[in-house]
């Protein structure tokens, strides 16, 4: 096995640069009735509010910046469940080069038409049948284009931790820190951060019940594969980690823990009733394991971070709706 | 008829004091769509992330902060179909004094439990057929309680006028400025700030189509009034301006708009899709009137007042899924 040149910290520094501008600096949320609630202070980093709607935009952005000018004739081609596809497009958009994006049949509508809306190019697969990653390969290698995945590539793991590096920046250290999980990127992206800037913050990653796939790999120290999880949070539907996010959330990440469909839809609607805040399933894990852990966080400084807001409106009140 | 005693912008400075580090000093949001769309630039004073989700609150804790100790000690009174509620409720509450409140039967379930989380003794009375009016003075009679109205009061509009100030401190001055309109509390409150802030912006009105008492009153010159409106903007259904409310919306107010309770339901979809915001029904009113007036506003600087965000959420899922 061929050693990974993983990102570091300075890489993370490095993004922060190239995205200065470009990508919105989210809020900061605190809530009144959580921290009475917690006895904490809690901290919520609002990407939901992030350009395009997730922190997906930092990863991107970062990774298409740095192409040559032959890569970014020809283009890029990514493959996702629906914000790494908006952010490619809309980065390819903003840096002024064609975007092709596989995305699965079932992928949110609102996800898709605003991918198309961002000039990207859209083909769409079946998620539970075909191979997304094959299909991207061979659109990379048919055309030339540069694939950018999801998350197992340093440029997009170093851009998403920059989230977290804003919020260490502005609320100074944790002692814990609650990040969703899917693939990783954003996972260790924080990690990263989390070690330079808060190194004693215990870091939980968090994924839905339905796919722990990351909790089984962590405690197993081998990366494990599972079907696609039927799960509300789609952005974590992920079938298993990346060989350099694995390798970062091994080394840096505290423990893996899971939230069900049903504590998803209670935190989503916790966020619209009392903070007015929508978030989508995926951007509600760490919230919803903060709360698991409630008893053990008394008197402490807790970060939580809310990755995205992207659920179809239908969706959405229909799961607000729901029992 | 005896000479008003009308408040002036220097009491919303006094009142800005009085409430600093109390109130939060709300977020102003910006949407690249609505920019797009517009060709203009639109700045959103959220309101909806106020305290106790919404205006009412700047204007009930400057009114009760300058109570005597005498009627701190006996308590306050207040009528209203809910955010005035929460908001006397909680600054009694903050102020260490009694609250009574008087809230119609149909007000939003929400509300009502908020209003007595707070620590308010609620009274209930028949939006239809009783006098609220009439009920809270008899509370002030019978048990020497100071009644605060919900908005015909210059402290509560100086209070209100608050939220102005501080966008156009954020933002400079505006070449027209979008309000809800109720009572008149928040509009006659932001009219004395725009007046004196941004003298040469246009100040509009906005009130439900269903009550539009205000636009009648406007454009008559005297205060009409109506039977309870009809309308999801339930912060909206007021019967008829204040005389103070009056005389300054007379004198400062460009032109009173009205909106649909479609085109609020529309409006409050957007601010769910695209800017991932819970705004009520009557806080949609002044982004409702914008659209309408799309294209005169094209190149301006246009300010939109969000006025609040309470709305069960039940109630709010019901209102995205309907057509």
């Amino acid at each position: 096995m061929t050693q990974l040149s993983l990102p570091t910290f300075d890489d993370v520094v490095a993004a922060a640069k190239r995205i200065e501008g470009v990508a919105h600096r989210t809020p900061v949320m605190t809530s009144r009735t959580v921290n009475e609630a917690f006895g904490a202070e809690v901290f919520f980093k609002c990407e939901n509010l992030q350009r395009m709607g997730a922190f997906k935009f930092r990863g991107a952005f970062n990774a298409l910046s740095k192409f040559t000018e032959e890569q970014r004739r020809r283009g890029v081609v990514a493959f996702s469940s629906g914000n790494h596809a908006q952010a490619v497009a809309l980065s390819a958009r903003l840096l002024n080069m064609p975007a092709t994006i596989v995305m699965p049949h079932d992928a949110p509508e609102m996800k898709v038409a605003a991918t198309r809306g961002y000039g990207g190019n859209v083909v769409i697969y079946d998620r539970y049948k075909e191979d997304r990653e094959q299909i991207g390969r061979d659109l990379a290698a048919r055309h030339g284009l540069t694939l950018i995945p999801p998350y197992d590539h340093p440029d997009v793991m170093a851009g998403q931790g920059t989230a977290a590096k804003e919020l260490f920046e502005e609320v100074g250290p944790l002692d814990a820190f609650f990040v969703p999980l899917g693939g990783g990127g954003l996972l260790s992206g924080s990690a990263l951060v989390t070690r330079a800037l808060s190194p004693d913050c215990k870091l939980y990653a968090v994924e839905p019940e339905a796919g722990n796939d990351g909790q089984q790999s962590f405690r197993s120290g081998n990366i494990v594969h599972i079907d696609t999880p039927r799960t509300i949070a789609d952005g974590a539907q992920t079938q298993h980690l990346g060989h350099y996010t694995f390798a970062i959330i091994r080394r840096d990440v505290d423990d893996v823990l899971t939230a069900s469909d049903a504590e998803l839809i209670d935190c989503m609607r916790f966020f619209a009733a009392r903070m007015k805040t929508i978030v989508e399933p995926t951007g509600c894990l760490g919230f919803a394991a903060a709360r698991q852990m409630k008893d053990q966080l008394k008197g402490k400084r807790v970060g939580v971070l809310i990755s995205g807001g992207n659920v179809d409106i239908q969706r959405f009140a229909e799961l607000l709706l729901s029992n």
